[in-house]
C-alpha cells in the first residue's frame, strides 16, 4: 500500500517527502524502507532522526524539521499503529466448525456460527453466544455463560456458574472461577470455607496465559469492561477491578482489593487486599501496595509510596556513606576544640 | 434458618436480640438483614457498629453493650464461618461417573464411587482411590497413587510415580511432579541433571490452580499433611513443607526449602532455598527469605529480617532528608565557630 | 556398579579408600554408604567431614587429608553427577507410538519414530520432527514447527505458527506463542494490537511447567540455543534471550529485553523492558532490573545495582538509627558549648 494511502486510511495528514510502498509495521530502530514506524511513546523522540522506515506517524509536535522518511500526523500515534496492524497483516480466519470430538452436553444452548475446537467441553446447562470460538481442550463448568464473540484459546478452563460478557478474549491455560483461598485455622487443622460465590467477567475484557482469577466467596469477583491482563496475574476472591484497567504480567490482587477506572499497573506488582485504589492511578512493577490508594496517584515500592519520595529516599540513600563520613568528622571536630 | 437454629447448629451462644430468618453468609459491611457475618478478624471489629447483617458470629470480647443484631458468641468465628457455609449453600453433587471419552489403562486400578471426566487420562499402574474424582483432561502419568477423595479439577498432570493422599484437592492447570531446574554448566553447554525422585503430597493438602510442583531431584519432595497452598505458588525439587502450613499465591520456595509445621507464608514471597523455616513462623508478603529461620518468627523485607527491625527502619528511612540537613546545620554551625 | 568403575565412567581419577558398591545418588549431608555423592558448591565443603558417602566426587583442591569415603577427583563435579544419575537410574522408555484419540490434522507432516499422546491435537500444516515425544492433550496450532527429538509433556499449547528447534524439553501447561501484552488507550476504550509476530525457539532449549512466552508484536521473540527456564516464568512479546541463559522460577521479562549469552537470572527477578543484559551477568533473585547491564555485573536490589554496593548500602541502613543518635548527641553537645 502507498504510505499516503495508509496515513488516508489511518486518518493522518499525510506530509511525505516521497510516497513509498508500505507493506510492514516495525519499531522506529528496526524499520526498514517498506516498514510503516509510530512514535507512541516521546522517550524513543530521539531515535526517529537515524530510523530507516518509509513512513513514521507521530505527533505534530514531535515531526523534525528534517526528515527523510515520509511523516505523516496523527493526534495517537499508537491508536495507528493497532489500526494499520489491522490493514497490513492477513487476519486468521476461523470458520464456524463444531469438532466431532467435542464433548457437548445436551442441555447446553450454543448460538450460531460457533466454533467449538476438538477435545473441548460444554457442562450441562452453558450458555453459548452467537460466534464464539472455543479453542482445543476448553473445559467450560455447569452454567457458564459466554456471551457473543468471546474467543477461549486452547485449554482454558472455567468453573460452573462463571459469565463472561460479549467479545471477550481468554489466553490458553488460564483457569476462571476456581476456589478461593479461604481457609479457617481450627484446633483441628485447617477447615476450608467452601467459596460460594461467582465470577462475573463484563465485555471487551482480555486476560493472557495462564492466569488464575478465583469465584466470590460468598457474592462474587468482578472484573469490568474493557480491561486488559496480562499472562500469570492472579486475582483472589471478591477483587472488583473497574474499567479499562492495565494490568502486567505475574502482578496478583489479594482479596477484597478493588481497583477504580483505567487503573496501570506494572509487572510483579502485589496489592495487600481489602483496599481501594482510585481511578487513573498508576503502580509501578515489582511494589507492593498495602493501603488505599487515592485519585491518580503514582507509586512505587515496597510498601508503595508517591514514586517521588520513594525516589527521593533512593538518593538519600546512596548518599548514606558520606553522611557517616560527614558525621565522623564532625564528631572528630567537636572532639578536638 | 432461624438464626437461633443456626447458632445452636454452630455450637455459639445466641444473644439475639430477634431471630430473624438467615439464608446467607456475607462480609460484615456487605451483610443484609437476612445474612450472617462472622468477626473472626479484630481489624473489623469497628464496622459491626454500622451492619445491617440479620446475626453476627463473635467472641464475647467483641460484643458491644447495644446492637441491633442478634448476636451470637463463639470462641472461634472463623471456624463457624466454614461450618455456616456448608449449612446454608446447597453442595455440588457429583455422581460417580466415568466419561466414555476418558482413556484409562488396562493396567491401571480404579477404586469404587470414582468419577472420571471427558477425555482424562490415567496411565498404566495407576491407583485411584475410592470415591475420587477426575476432572475433564487430567492426564496421570504411569503409576501415580491417587487416595480415596481426592479431587482433581480440569487439566491438572501429574508426572510418573507423584503420589497423593487421602482428600486431596488440586486445582485447574496444576502440575504435580514436574523436573525440578536441575542442570550443570560445562564447556559445552549445559547439561540436563535427569530428575529421579519424586514428589509425596500427603493428606487433606489442597493446592491452588496454575502451581508447579516438582518432584525430587534424587529422592523426594514433600508436601506433609493438610497444608494448603494458594494459585501459582512454585514448590522446586527436594522442599518438604511441614503439616497445616498457608501459603499465599505466587510465592516461590528455591530447591530444598524446608518449612516447618504450621508455617504461613503471605503472596509473592521467595525463599532462596537450602534454608529452615521453623514451626509457626509467618512471612509477610513479598519478603524474601534467605536463611533460617527460628521459631515463631514474623520476618518481612528482602532480605526477610524481623518485621519490627524492618519497620523501624522504614521509619528512620523516610527521616533521612531531615536528617541531611540536620547534619549540613552542625557542618555550618561548627565552621561559623 | 563398584566405586572404582563408575570412577572411571565419569573420567575420575579414583582415589579411595575402598571400593563399596554405588547404586544411588545423593546430596553430600542425606547420602548411604551405597550413594555416591558430589561436592559442585564450595559452600558445602565443611560438610563432607561428616558424610556417609560411599563415595565422593570433587575436586583435588577439595580433597581433605583424611576420609573414610572413596573419593574420586574431577575438574567438573557437577557435570559427573548428571553423568552418574544416567548411569545409575534407568531411563524413562517410549515407544514412538500415536495413540487413536490423537486428532491431527491431515496436511501435517508427522516424522519417523513419533510418540503422540491421547487427546492431542495437530494443526494443519506442521511439521514434526523424527523421534519427538508429543504429550497428552498437546495442542499445537496451525504450521508449528517441532524438531527432532523435541519433548512437549502434557498440556502443552503452542499457538501458530511457532518455531522449535531439535531437541527441545516443554513441561507441562506452559503456553508458547501467545499474544503480547500490546493495546493502545484510546477515548473509546483499550484498542488491542493484532500480535503478528512469531516465537523462534532453538535448539536444546528446556522450559519449565505453566511458563508463558509470547510471540513477537511484529517480527519475532527469540530464545537461543541451550538456553534453560524453570517453572512459572514470563517472557514477553519482542524479547531476545542469548545462549546457554539459566532463568529461575517465577521471572518475568517485560517487552523486548534482550538477555546476552550465559546470563544466570534468579528466581522472582523482573526486567523493566527495552534494556540490554551483557553476557555472563548475574542477577540476583527478586531484583528489579530498569537500565541496561554492563559484561560479567552482578546485580541486586530493586532498582538492580552491584551487589557489593547494594549490601554496602543494606549495612549502613543496619546501623541508621545509631546515626541518628550520634548526630543529636552532637547538636547536644554544639548547644551547650
Amino acid at each position: 500500500m502507498l504510505a499516503s494511502e495508509l496515513a488516508r486510511k489511518l486518518g493522518c495528514d499525510f506530509v511525505g517527502p516521497g510516497d513509498p510502498e508500505i507493506d510492514g509495521v516495525a519499531p522506529i530502530d528496526e524499520a526498514a524502507p517498506s516498514d510503516v514506524a509510530f512514535l507512541y511513546n516521546r522517550i524513543y523522540r530521539r531515535r526517529i532522526a537515524s530510523t530507516s522506515a518509509g513512513m513514521v506517524v507521530l505527533q505534530s509536535d514531535d515531526l523534525p524539521d528534517r526528515h527523510d522518511f515520509a511523516a505523516a500526523i496523527s493526534d495517537n500515534p499508537h491508536r495507528c499503529m493497532a489500526q494499520a496492524v489491522d490493514l497490513l497483516y492477513p487476519k486468521e480466519i476461523i470458520e464456524p466448525h463444531v469438532d466431532r470430538s467435542a464433548n457437548i452436553d445436551p442441555s447446553a444452548t450454543i448460538g450460531k456460527k460457533v466454533s467449538i475446537g476438538a477435545f473441548a467441553r460444554i457442562g450441562p446447562g452453558c450458555v453459548v453466544g452467537d460466534g464464539a470460538i472455543i479453542g482445543e481442550g476448553v473445559v467450560l463448568g455447569a452454567r457458564v455463560h459466554l456471551g457473543p464473540r468471546c474467543r477461549l484459546f486452547p485449554r482454558v478452563v472455567v468453573y460452573a456458574d462463571t459469565w463472561l460478557g460479549e467479545g471477550c478474549i481468554v489466553h490458553a491455560g488460564t483457569v476462571l472461577g476456581s476456589d478461593g483461598f479461604g481457609f479457617a485455622p481450627t484446633e483441628d487443622g485447617i477447615l476450608k470455607i467452601r467459596q460460594v460465590g461467582r465470577l462475573i467477567i463484563e465485555q471487551d475484557v482480555e486476560i493472557g496465559a495462564n492466569c488464575t482469577v478465583d469465584r466470590g466467596s460468598f457474592t462474587e469477583t468482578r472484573i469490568c469492561r474493557g480491561t486488559k491482563i496480562d499472562n500469570l496475574v492472579q486475582i483472589a476472591h471478591n477483587c472488583r477491578i473497574g474499567e479499562c484497567c492495565l494490568i502486567a504480567s505475574q502482578t496478583g490482587l489479594a482479596g477484597s482489593t478493588i481497583l477504580g477506572d483505567r487503573v496501570m499497573v506494572g509487572g510483579q506488582v502485589g496489592f495487600a487486599g481489602h483496599q481501594k485504589v482510585s481511578d487513573g492511578s498508576i503502580i509501578l512493577a515489582k511494589s507492593g501496595v498495602v493501603s488505599d490508594v487515592p485519585p491518580r496517584s503514582k507509586l512505587f515500592g515496597i510498601p508503595a509510596r508517591n514514586s517521588i519520595t520513594e525516589h527521593r529516599e533512593g538518593i538519600y540513600l546512596a548518599r548514606l556513606g558520606e553522611l557517616f563520613k560527614r558525621v565522623k568528622a564532625l564528631e572528630k571536630k567537636l572532639e578536638e576544640k
